[in-house]
This record gives structure tokens, C-alpha cells and sequence, in this order.
């Protein structure tokens, strides 16, 4: 009997991992430690249940521990994984109470994801002060933003919830400010969520425009929509610290002392690498634990997925870091197979993202920044044109604005953005589509589109903006 | 000196080319031919303009007589182009008067469109009895439709519309109930103009399913969407008469007399090439005329494009006839370019198509019929799947129907198409860039596709169908 297939983290990518297993390989054992309480929740759905689009913390969970059961793996919740013997091919587990034993794995999965990294901002001594990278905080600030006569606890409605933080943020006055320290995408899911409780909301951002990573045109566009909702941004604006005793009374940015009674921190996040270190393991971009195309560590049957581990960029062929929730799931999923016997790659990314701001929606995918497509080789042209999302004539027309960016001399799409308000976040996948198939813009430019006045006009505003970097690209 | 570019039609493709051809070759001289008033109108806009959707005619011309003028294109309307000499390269041209003469060309582009085929039905003699494919024909739709006391002769703003037509049809005294005959995308559209305008609509198609070439997901969808909203559907009933002496009394249908006060028949359009008849061109699939992969035809210095014309499918490599919008203005495009000098191809089609029928939208792609896809050498597979059009949790998510189509042998995906009420239908340009780029089932299970809530489940509806349907080629 083989030993078993040993998962580190019971999120997105080490339940996929396990769950895949356990339907290819129904005879082997799965193990899944997972350090908390916490299991497969949607992280990005934080920001909506503090908005309160979403009513129940509850409906942020995928799996319960049951269903995890029914599936036939063993869960192990409140056990950390704290070393990995490769060569013995052990790990080493310790309890809550500080007991430790030994696993043997066949095969181990690293899948211990990313945490908050506050930067040089200390928020667990503040009350007030949150980063938000996991429900325990998403349910802290739920509470704190309520007012005390009208904190409706009944939407937390999750056991693994820690419900001492929740009653003392609920019995603390209600902010009536808040700065969202970092423009990221958080940050903007953040702001909005804040202003729909009724919170006067400042967002600072250390660069020049919003979403660094969307580019110029969706940064500007989502600033324009949060202040239209009375979301004040600053840009160019690096906090420098936060200011309170017991709880914050004001930020500090760019010499002013700005009093807000709430503060919270996105300004990035950073992998869990630590039960590898000391290992050898190679490590990639942003310190994440580096794979092959199948998800294999430099460790021999030691796979990593998720936030936690790198993935093959598209255009530029090299291992990233972008933690997002399709790569943890499709590389979990991958490996679930590979390690039943049934090798599959984990895919690529196309560096894929999507933001929404009130109604304005964004997105980007591939290289968008010039510098880095110089990094890497190429030499970047690019273009941002606005484009009807409908014909011109149809009710509920709005301005689409698409960049797109192409290598000068080969063509070859590079990367792209869409902004706007009508359907505009979803027409970045067929830009991520086009540069996966690693398409030139002429190739984009005489893509069969749909046509129909509701949806879109003659020429898309895909279509547009390839038209326009072509006439570029040929003079 | 050479020859002007003369071009036969003053719609998009005729437009566009000599449009492309002006900015191009700014000394050498374009005429456009047009025998009807009519110039550049949106044909996919009527249905809308008679829902009151749209609220003036005029907002359906992207280009006004002047416009084309201020363009430097020689226009002449009212002037059919009745002969081609190949040989000479001459065109004789006839006046409303029944004049004639000749015109020298150097390149010719016939652009001369499609017409409603009424198939079996007289419309023409028939009062309350319709088809639709001109502005003429949606200027007498919208004025029968309307109460004599009622109608808005202002909507009808433009010079070119036929008015003693419109005067006629908004004397009479508006219809209660309407036949549309044929549940194509131009039948789903106007049965849901008629009903926005107070008509009970029976719709009746001759095959098993609506939207014959969305698949059965699709038509199936849209009827359960028409019923929904008061508009009664009949599948399997070809009609077989129009009943009535000076106006339309009744339909005859599967044994069935059906009374009703008004018609509008949408049984499929032909493409006009009685032009070139007597000149030996090759004629294509659907008897259009067939045209290389830079348009042009078999005759010398003769190019076609547009809804009388082929262009090449991207799955089969054939040429096929699939009129729509963006192929037309495409295909001008392009051929303006290659005749002034800078050959461009005109693109393949991927028969890329969209409709919407109240809150529903549809879209299709590629080959969907299995027998279509044996035709021409494959082994379809096909699933169709169910899935949320954003998370689970997130407000708005819909249930999304996506059907995919792979040959069994290659996994190569052939075709698709997705149903729903949000988002749906552009989610069909992912599936047409994948068709364009010969991608695999597999591939489009591992494309990075865009993950947010209020957009995107983490397994877009397009990977989950891309998900099952490899778990059915992998059986």
C-alpha cells in the first residue's frame, strides 16, 4: 500500500487537488491539513458580504466539512503543517495543543496559499485597522462598520467564525470615515463595500492611477466611478502611517494628518513559502514556490498550487505570480489527476483579472505595462480607443474604452484592457482566448465577432481597437 | 488615367470599400452605383425602430447622402447597374426613367446585397401582409401597427422613406393579432417588437426547435422566454397559406385556420446576383456569389462582398454564405484596400451570431448541426451544460446554457452556443476566437478566463461545458 497523497491547505487548490484525486484514484487515501477552521471559502466574495450584497457569511463557503467528508477525503481542521522531510517523505503536523506526529506522504501538495502582507503598517494593535484577506476579518469589520443598536449577527452564521473579535468590533461605535489604504483591486471592492454601509470613504494610492496592474485607462475610469459615488481617491499618495492609540484616529500621507475613524490595509498580499523553508526548494517571482508545467516542485513528489506557487505566463512563456481563484483551482484540479496517475498540465495563465466599481467594470489580461513587456523582450506599441458597447442607435449605449498592447515587430498580442459599463469585464476573455492562441492583432482585427445591436456594434470595440494599433503598428 | 472603382450598392460592404478605397487612393476615383434612395441604413435595427425601442429612422443611417459626398465618393443614386461586360470592363447603368448608359471601370465591386425570400406567400398583394428587409417595408410595419389615431408620422424622418406606403398602412385600423411566419432571428425579433407594441404574436416555425442554426439549447431557451411574455409559439407548423382577399384575414397552418389581422413573413433571404447573370462568374453555397480569400471573383478585376456574396469558414476551410453586418463591412474594407493598391483579406467568417428576445439572449458559432459537422468530415461530439453566470452567491447570477461541439477524433472545437439573461450572448466571442485559432476542447478547458463574482463563477459557464465535454471524448 502506497502512502497517501498528503494536501497542505483546504482551500481552493488543495481541495480541487483532493476532491480530483478521490474521483481518479478511489482506492488511495487523501489527507488535507488545514491549520485553521476555515475551509474552501470564497475569498473574493469578502467584499460583498460587507456590502451586504451577499446576506450570509455562509454563502461564502463552497464546501462544508461534511460535504468534504462525503467525498471520502480526510480532512484534519486545527492541524499545521509545520516541516516537510523530502527525503524521508514526512511532514511533520502540529495540533492547537502543540502535539506533534509524523505523516508519510506518497505524493504531498503545498497548497498553504497567501496572507495579507501589511506592509510597514501594524493593524493588529489597532482597533479599527483590518486588512482583509480571510473571513474572520471580513466578519471584524462587518461588524465594526455596523452600529452597535443594529449589528444583525444572525449573517455570520458560520461555527468556525471567531466570535470574540466579531462582539468587540459589533459594541464599538460606528466609523463614519474610513481610509482604504492601496488602490488595488481590494481596495476598490473595499471602498465601495465601506460607502454602501454609509461610511465616508478616502482611498489612497501610493502610484499615479488606480489597479497599477489594469493600466492608465481602468485606473482612471475607476476613479471617475468612485468619486462619482462620493469615494474621495488620492493618488500619488503613499501612507505613511497609521495614527491611534487603541484605535485609530488618522492617517498620515503625504505630510497631512487626515482623521478617519476606520482604516484598512490592501496594499498586497505575500505567499505562505515558510513549511518549505530550509528544503532547498527553488522559489520564483514574488518568493512563490516555483512549477513545472504540472504543478512539480524542485522537490521530488512535492507539487505546489495556488497562491502559494508560480504559474507559466502565456506571452512570455516564464513562471509569475498571480494569485487569483481560477489558477488554485485549475492547477489543484491538475494535480488531482496527475498524482492519480493521469499526468495533466495545469495551464497556463493569461494574468486575467476583473474588477467592478459601483457600475463600472474593468479588466485586463497579458502584459500591459511597457516596462515590463521590454523585460521581456519585446518592444511594445500600444493603443486605447472608446468604442460604443452597442450600436449607436440602441438604448443603454455606453463608452467602452479597450488598450491593447503588441509586439512591434512580430504583431503578436501582448495584453489588454476593457472598461466601461455595459458588459465590459467579460469581453476581456476574448482577448485572454486571443493571446493564449498567441494571435497578432491583424489576426484580432479579422476575428468573426458577434454583431447585434442590444450586445454590440459592427465593429466591436475589440475589433475597433486592433484596427486603430494596426494602422500603428504599420506606419 | 485608369478607370474609376466603380461599386455596385450603397450599403456596408459598397460603402465601406469605397470609403477604405478613398482614404487609400486619395487621386483615383470611386463611383457607387445605388438604384434604390436608401444608402448605408442598419438593417439589424429595424425590429428595434418598430418596438419603439429606437425612437426615429434617421437613427438608423450611419451615413447620410452629404456625408458620403464630404467623403469624396462619387454616389449616384437612383441608378441600377442592369449589365456587367467582363470583357469590356463595362457596366450599363439605367436611370428611373428607363435611360441607360455605359460606365468604364477598373476594378468592379459588386455589393448588390440579399433580399427577403417570401418563399410560397404573395405579401405584395396583401394588406397586413409583410416581410422585412428594407426600411420601407419597417416604415409601413410601424404605421400599420399603430392606431390610425396614434400613429407618429414623426418617427419616419427621413427623405427616402416611401410615403404614400406608410401613409396607406396607417389609415387602416391596427391589428389585434399577428402571424409571424418563420421563427428565425428576424421572426423572434419582430414577434417582440409587435408584442412591445400591443399585438398578440403567434409565432410559427417550420422546424422542431426556433432558431433553427442557434441549436436546440438556444431555441428552446428563447421559446420559453417569447411564452413567458404573452407571445405564443408553434414549433413543427409550417404554414402553408396566407388567407385573405385585400387584407389579411387568416393563416393556414398544419389544418388549422388561424385569423389574424396582420403577417410578417420571415422565411430567409437570397442573395442578388441577377447582375452578373450571363457572365459564367462561379456561384457559391446558397447560389451567392463565390469569391477568394481577398474577394475576389472568378471574373477579372470583379470582387463581391457582402450579402450577395461567399467568404470562407474558418472550421471548414470552404466557402459558405452567411450574410451578416460585420462580414460586409469587413469584406469592403478590405477590398477597398486591395484595390487601391494594399491587398487585404477579407477574414474568415466563423459564423459568429447573436439574438435577443426580451431578457433573453442567445448567440451560436461554428458548426453546430452534427449533420453539418459529418458533412464535412468530422465526428461531432457535443454536451450541453447548465451553469451560473456569476458565483453562486452573487446577486443577478443566472443560469447559463453553453452546448459545445468537438470533433471526437482531433477534440478540435467546431462550434457552440450560449443562453441566458446575463451576460450571455458576448460570451460567444471567446468561443469564436477559439474556433478562429483551431483550438481544442482541451485548450478551451484551460484557457485563464476572467474570475470575479458579480461577472464570473470561477469555472466560467464556457469551462465547465469545456470541462464535461472532454470527460465525454476522454470516454
Amino acid at each position: 500500500m502506497t502512502d497517501p497523497f498528503v494536501v497542505v491547505g483546504a482551500d481552493a487548490a488543495g481541495l480541487s487537488a483532493a476532491s480530483k484525486f478521490r474521483r481518479e484514484a478511489p482506492g488511495r487515501e487523501v489527507v488535507v491539513f488545514e491549520k485553521g477552521r476555515w475551509i474552501s471559502y470564497a475569498y473574493c466574495g469578502m467584499p460583498y458580504f460587507i456590502a451586504r450584497y451577499v446576506d450570509r457569511m455562509s454563502d461564502l463557503l463552497s464546501l462544508s466539512p461534511s460535504e468534504v467528508d462525503e467525498r471520502g477525503i480526510d480532512l484534519r481542521r486545527g492541524r499545521e503543517v509545520v516541516a516537510v522531510d523530502p527525503d524521508a517523505k514526512r511532514v511533520t503536523v502540529e495540533t492547537a495543543d502543540g502535539d506533534r506526529v509524523e505523516q508519510a506522504y506518497g505524493d504531498l501538495l503545498v497548497a498553504t496559499g497567501a496572507r495579507a502582507d501589511s506592509g510597514p503598517f501594524d493593524v493588529r494593535g489597532l482597533d479599527g485597522a483590518f486588512t482583509l484577506h480571510d473571513m474572520d476579518a471580513a466578519a471584524a469589520i462587518d461588524a465594526y462598520v455596523a452600529d452597535p443598536d443594529d449589528y444583525d449577527s444572525d449573517r455570520v452564521d458560520v461555527s468556525a467564525v471567531d466570535r470574540d473579535r466579531v462582539e468587540r468590533n459589533a459594541a464599538m461605535p460606528a466609523p463614519e470615515t474610513a481610509a482604504v489604504v492601496g488602490g488595488g483591486y481590494v481596495g476598490v471592492e473595499v471602498a465601495e463595500a465601506l460607502s454602501e454601509r454609509g461610511v465616508d470613504v478616502r482611498v489612497f494610492h501610493r502610484s499615479g492611477h488606480l489597479l497599477s496592474p489594469f493600466g492608465e485607462a481602468v485606473g482612471n475610469r475607476v476613479e471617475t466611478a468612485l468619486e462619482a459615488e462620493g469615494v474621495s481617491v488620492r493618488t500619488d499618495a503613499p501612507v505613511e502611517a497609521l495614527v491611534g492609540d487603541e484605535r485609530i484616529e488618522a492617517i498620515d500621507v503625504g505630510g497631512d494628518r487626515v482623521p478617519v475613524d476606520m482604516a484598512v490595509v490592501g496594499v498586497g498580499i505575500r505567499p505562505n513559502t515558510e513549511l518549505l523553508d530550509g528544503t532547498g526548494v527553488d522559489l520564483g517571482p514574488g518568493g512563490a514556490v516555483r512549477v513545472d508545467d504540472h504543478g512539480r516542485t524542485s522537490l521530488p513528489d512535492v507539487y505546489a498550487a495556488g497562491d502559494c506557487a508560480t504559474a507559466r505566463h502565456a506571452v512570455t512563456g516564464e513562471p509569475d505570480w498571480m494569485p487569483l481563484g481560477l489558477t488554485a483551482n485549475r492547477a489543484g484540479r491538475a494535480i488531482g489527476a496527475t498524482v492519480a496517475g493521469d499526468p495533466a498540465p495545469v495551464g497556463d495563465i493569461a494574468g486575467t483579472a476583473a474588477v467592478k466599481a459601483f457600475d463600472t467594470e474593468g479588466a485586463r489580461v497579458g502584459i500591459l505595462d511597457p516596462e515590463a513587456a521590454e523585460a521581456a523582450g519585446f518592444d511594445p506599441v500600444s493603443e486605447t480607443v472608446t468604442a460604443g458597447s452597442r450600436s449607436g442607435y440602441y438604448p443603454g449605449v455606453a463608452e467602452t474604452e479597450v488598450t491593447l498592447v503588441a509586439d512591434r515587430d512580430t504583431g503578436r498580442l501582448l495584453g489588454g484592457s476593457v472598461v466601461g459599463t455595459d458588459r465590459a469585464a467579460i469581453r476581456i476573455d476574448t482577448l485572454a482566448t486571443a493571446i493564449e492562441a498567441d494571435m497578432t492583432v491583424p489576426e484580432v482585427e479579422r476575428l468573426d465577432l458577434a454583431y447585434a445591436p442590444p450586445f454590440s456594434p459592427v465593429w466591436d470595440p475589440i475589433l475597433v481597437a486592433a484596427k486603430v494599433l494596426n494602422g500603428k503598428i504599420e506606419d
